[in-house]
């Protein structure tokens, strides 16, 4: 799992639920009717913006991305480099026998290993890499979707309560804690865009860029081992794709 | 009909309306003049925005996108590969016989079968596929524009609201429900756009991309027919265009 | 003249004045200052943002697009497609007696008919498409800021007017009307960016759209008829331009 | 220097100005520590924003183009064709001694004249109008900077005031005058950004479109005399850079 | 150091302090509280927007950014310069044993003098670029982040803040202070984000810019010299990346 995201997310609501028991107690702060108006209305509304099978697989999207670990592009050179000292001691064909982790390494490789035309092999990987963007892209847009209704839903349901507030307006000494109930679905609309939905949307992007990062060194790297290009440039070039610190000393 | 949509417009209003239930009846949150200004002012500015024929064109594609359903790219690309197959038995003039559902493949294969240049089956398609695009783009301008208008209408209500209420300021026990009625266009606005224009708005484009993502599919099919390639060469190239999870094990 | 916009705009005012009418007369929402400081200070602003020439040019492009008519490209494509059949019956040549109303049309096929290269041709159309393009997004660049600057002095006055007001609390009887005068300005400014100034920048890169591509529908048929295609694969090609449901049968 | 900045500056000012006066004097609008916070606040964060160099070289930069008059291309294009008579009636290398007032046409021409290879004077004079709207692009970003931080510092100073004023609650009387300087400074900041930032990054950014533009058309025509082009043809060429109304009828 | 920076961090929280001193003393303005949920909420979100190494590798970058010195390009074309002279008068071999600073023109003019091809020199240099550019962004997108969630816990702890107060009005002389308390944490996120996230996101932009700048020009430099251009064409062309004022008379 990953761990920055659990920290973070524990930090933040910890710091809230602080803030609010050092205020005396956390009861005026729960209310039910507030709850289910933004959270139901913002799940509502991403059922409007989305197609029903987007809304799921987004969610799937983001739990493996969530779940899963950032790849590592160093050892994916170094993987790519042994493979194209491989294939120049023996031969392209040899590549077929080498087992890869990786399928998107392992699909390049082995369309390597059956000859396949350069420029297909590039456009088929790139359009793989571009699949991937698009599907994380859609992901990324469900979760910034629902960090901009859910306060679109405080507000509403703000506006409810400031209504009714103003219609009855008799009774000052319930003026109080009907503005302070109106207010609540505001802050519950703060808290789930500003600490949950906008930065996980945020990291979903990140993720993907990581990823897309890895898949281009990898591409890269497949389609110089297609053209016999010694070890030695492959490595010279994939190492651009590279912080300096983290480059390799050779 | 497109089921999220409709649950999420359910869902949304019952949740609405379900909280302004609960706080005792509905009757204050209904003002007709309201509801004019608000819905009749949006309207009115969207014909200022668009062309006359733009704005009727745009709720004829908005119908057509909720009411239809989403293309399978999945059985698009096995009837790419049938057709492929049918080419390499028989020839490319035997793909006029085949009769298709889907309009634009019909017209890419009958100007293959016709023997047409690829670069200009390539130029047909492809600018199809951006007038396609184009109209799409405009249908969610539409309802974007809507959504940025009625918050603004809302607004423009309550101004005028708050300005006839203090200038009326004699009598105490009317101002609450002056504010209140003054508040009932943001409130109106506010639904409005975030429960109706700007998450149709987006189902919209997740629509246009979709099928935008559909026809490239097909496109690049009926080329590589034209171009006789072998109907496994065919199915790899398109399989890159799915999710991993969506593609057939082979 | 464009009838949806004199539409909207009488529709948009007349709710608006029917809002303050039946709130009990017009009076308390005219106030001279008011709308001299937010017409003036929009107006004054505008011509810090743009050169002179521009700001007066840009009123005579919105005037022209708003009295002119939509082009049609359907007919366009036929008049296009005319053309192509005197050319292949007749020659080039024969098209320079061809008299025509659209001065752009006009152009390129003269440019035609005296024998010039076809990339001259090209680059002279799509050069003159990007002019037209360019002088129409800095009219609605005028517009769109005067939308942006007059929310801004509308908020100016409101200060002007809270500052004052609070400065002067001893009567309390003052202070309602004061702030009604000070949100006056608020109100001024809501109207004219949201009826007037950004609905019309719309309507403006709408038209500008609808005439870029008319020309490039214009441009690729000129450049077809140069290169001597047939009249039938000019209707193919054009024809995708168009939405399915304004292609002719045939 | 461009008039329509003068006029449009005093314009605003005397408005606001204007609008203040009517409402008994000036006095309670100026406030010494409000306008430093304000202005001193909006400077210190440009220093933070940009590099020194930046901050300094872009008030150049800005001083030169509000001095400086538009360029007119019309003349432009006639010098171009003018030139071009010279080349076709002499030689290229006649072109040295033509002396331009234009120090960037000058250049163009020399490059010419040398016999430079078209390739490279086509790479020169595209970086050189890269590297001017590369240079312009950072002054207007330093007025947009600013126009972004002076409300922002308003609100900071409205705060302070505003968490002073309510600890200070004791006094009655006192509330208003402390509210009303409070809100000077978010009424400080809306004019400097309203007035004069961000109006003036737009400006900034107008004239350097015109320029570009203005250089654009010299690069066309300095490339056209280069290949031998006859005059008429640059002529027609450069024609369609101008709107229909501004080109010479010939 | 990046002396600006210090000169505006240090302006603009000294006009902060002198304005909250003035009013009376600065105990008012602290509350721990207030403090750490702004702070640690911001920061705890960081944690859920990117990955853990992004966030430390981004603050490495900030430093080295701000206590780096801008690069000077006008020195790095003499030094281009020179090193094409060398190049012309002996060989591009003996570019081996020149010894340089500047590690990405030592590791380009090693490529050179090691005979590499030029489209491998040329993708080498760009995709260290782009790396560079991709690093550095990720530095901005950070601080950006900060800036963009500060203001918003600033919210989250005021609407705490007035809910409770709202709960609590029976006490009237302590609603002065309770307010004044939750206004704290929206001043706080004003501060942070406008005075340090954001103008700082900025200069890493600004900063970003310039080194691309010179790395460009590095890299046009290093392929003139494999080309074997002569130096004063390099010195021509590299002089177009300047400001004209920054320009060798020659």
């Amino acid at each position: 799992m990953d761990i920055a995201t659990l920290i973070g997310l524990i930090g933040a609501m910890g710091l809230i639920a602080g803030a609010i028991f050092m205020g005396g107690g956390v009861g005026g702060f729960i209310d039910m009717p507030s709850v289910l108006i933004v959270i139901g209305g913002t799940f509502a509304v991403t059922f409007v913006m989305f197609p029903l099978k987007t809304v799921l697989s987004s969610f799937k999207v983001a739990m493996k991305t969530f779940l899963g670990s950032s790849p590592d592009p160093k050892q994916n050179i170094s993987q790519l480099v042994s493979l194209a000292e491989t294939a120049r001691k023996e031969s392209l064909v040899a590549l077929e026998k080498v087992s890869l982790d990786d399928p998107f390494m392992a699909r390049g490789v082995l369309l390597v290993a059956d000859g396949t035309d350069e420029t297909l092999v590039r456009s088929i990987m790139e359009s793989e890499i571009q699949s991937m963007i698009k599907r994380h892209r859609t992901g990324q847009n469900v979760f910034k979707g629902m960090g901009t209704f859910s306060p679109a839903f405080g507000m509403i349901g703000t506006l409810i309560g400031l209504v009714r507030m103003l219609q009855n307006l008799d009774d000052p000494s319930s003026i109080g804690p009907a503005m302070a109930v109106a207010l609540l679905t505001t802050f519950y609309g703060a808290v789930l865009a500003n600490v949950f939905f906008l930065p996980m949307a945020n990291k979903l992007a990140e993720r993907s860029q990581e990823e897309a990062h890895y898949m281009e060194i990898t591409t890269e790297g497949v389609l110089s081992i297609l053209n016999g290009e010694h070890p030695n440039i492959l490595k010279e070039k994939l190492a651009s794709y590279l912080a300096p610190n983290q480059r390799e000393s050779s």
